[in-house]
């Protein structure tokens, strides 16, 4: 089958093996969304060789016991031991052990075929199309915020990045009721929020806006914009970092101590809730889809994907 | 009046101008402590010029209404705008106008004399000995990391740093019943974190605790510890900065975001806790006194202060 492959930081669509039958299902891709992360694993990020690729919606193929075969789903990306404490209350996410599918020791979604445990699947409702069921575990990630820090309506919220990811954290934020500004760069991509009555401002307009902020997001995926976020912030703020990248930032320590800020790592969301939320409606996703390419020509659309003001790039096996 | 001064990053004891009788109390202070941050200041930290010192002990020479006159006090270090509605909630700590005792705006405590607002002084009991009373300011710093993050007795605790701070840390986050591990690099210093009851390590023998704790607690002043301080971790812990020091440090996002950890900054604490565990004899604070100069010799003291093993260093006018 093909499969979409980073080996020494190249990414290129190969034939490979076909998933074996055995205690995980086989998940034929149906469609699968290309996220920042499978750009920063080209550059170096997580190390990873292998498939690459953790969005996408598919069917179940073959399933232990038959279960769920035939139907239409999308799976939680993080794959636990099974046996620790974590893994037995069920929530694989930080497992010690786990593999995550197209990021670390697992192969991923942007093939004809992938593999999971059963237990990471979901049945997606027949009224989600497949472009929308796509954005579950991206818009899980960003609904993953509020696990991490407490959102109500007197909390002044700041998302920093109009780009797929940030778009997503502006409207899963603002359904909070809390009032949400996306500062970002790309006059169409803010429209995007402005449509759903979200505040958006170029980062030069927020300069005046410093110090007002209960709750930054950092959702640009560049280093640079770590000082803006912080700039934001007023005493005793949140700034949550949502953007994996290859490399380091370089931090005023001080500032965080004197100020008393908080710095937030938030990463995988839950599944069911996000689907929950895509099946409403209540998240216009359709606006985010810039481009779709067959799996075959993989490597060029991640290129594409990683231009400036593009949006989600799909690819179709 | 003598006074120890900061001025273009060297500090001198130097003849100044006694503080005018005004609308703030005026103390003739008994005894001051040196702290990092004393040091930090000499080094460019805050750009702060003038009187150094924020820990003390003194009598109330004068003030409005002739309230406190004659009493021995501590001082809260943050003195607000007053009308701000941090200010008027009590807590002037992040007042944005305030000016802060020998740090910034506002001359420090190496003086024969110091002045404060009124409402900014603690009266101090009788049974606390002036030796103890000057702890009272970094006792409850140390005390301020339960504001910002919550100690439970099912928390793995670790303090990084053996010295002043990072001793008292150990102690006051001990006295919750959480279990705490304090790591140094000075057998002396670590010895009595020992007599308390509170479990010691090397960095290096620390380094097989990787992913232990739920919180740990950077008192060591040092950039490098950022990096150790992440890896003893477990996901989703919290990283809590005591330490203002001058300069950046370099941390890998990726790895906060992975493991989603927190990074919480924690500066002040409140007095009136502190304050009472000393009157209880709760916190060895003995152990912590390392020398003492007459305020005249308040360079040579900074110097000494800044020597590696050595704790606290009083300065008496």
């Amino acid at each position: 089958m093909q499969a979409l492959r980073v080996e020494k930081n190249k990414a290129t669509v190969r034939d490979v093996e076909m998933p074996e039958r055995g205690p995980e299902a086989i998940v034929r891709v149906l469609l699968s969304g290309i996220c920042n992360t499978d750009i920063e694993i080209t550059r170096g990020y997580a190390g990873f060789t292998g498939t690459i690729g953790h969005e996408f919606v598919g069917i179940v193929e073959d399933a232990p016991e038959g279960k769920l075969v035939g139907q239409r789903v999308v799976g939680e990306i993080n794959a636990g031991c099974g046996e620790c404490e974590l893994c037995r209350t069920g929530d694989p996410r930080h497992c010690p052990k786990r593999t995550v599918l197209g990021i670390v020791g697992r192969d991923g979604a942007h093939a004809e075929f992938l593999r999971l445990p059963l237990m990471n699947l979901l049945p997606v409702p027949e009224r989600i199309a497949d472009e929308h069921a796509v954005f579950t575990e991206p818009l899980a990630a960003a609904c993953g915020i509020m696990e991490r820090t407490p959102i109500t309506t007197d909390k002044n919220v700041a998302v920093i990045g109009d780009g797929k990811l940030g778009l997503l954290c502006a409207q899963a934020l603002a359904l909070t009721g809390a009032p949400v500004l996306l500062i970002g760069k790309h006059p169409e991509n803010l429209r995007i929020a402005e449509r759903r009555g979200i505040e958006t401002a170029t980062a030069k307009n927020a300069v005046g806006r410093k110090r007002e902020f209960d709750v930054v997001v950092e959702a640009s995926g560049s280093a640079s914009a770590f000082n803006t976020a912080v700039s934001l912030l007023r005493p005793r703020g949140v700034l949550v970092l949502k953007s994996t990248f290859h490399g380091t930032t370089e931090i005023n320590a001080a500032t965080i101590v004197v100020d008393e800020i908080s710095i937030v790592g938030s990463r995988c969301g839950r599944l069911a809730p996000a689907l929950d939320l895509l099946k409403k409606g209540a998240i216009d996703v359709d606006s985010l889809i810039s481009e779709e390419y067959p799996l075959r020509d993989g490597a060029m659309a991640l290129e594409r994907a990683a231009r400036k003001g593009i949006l989600k790039v799909f690819l179709r096996p």
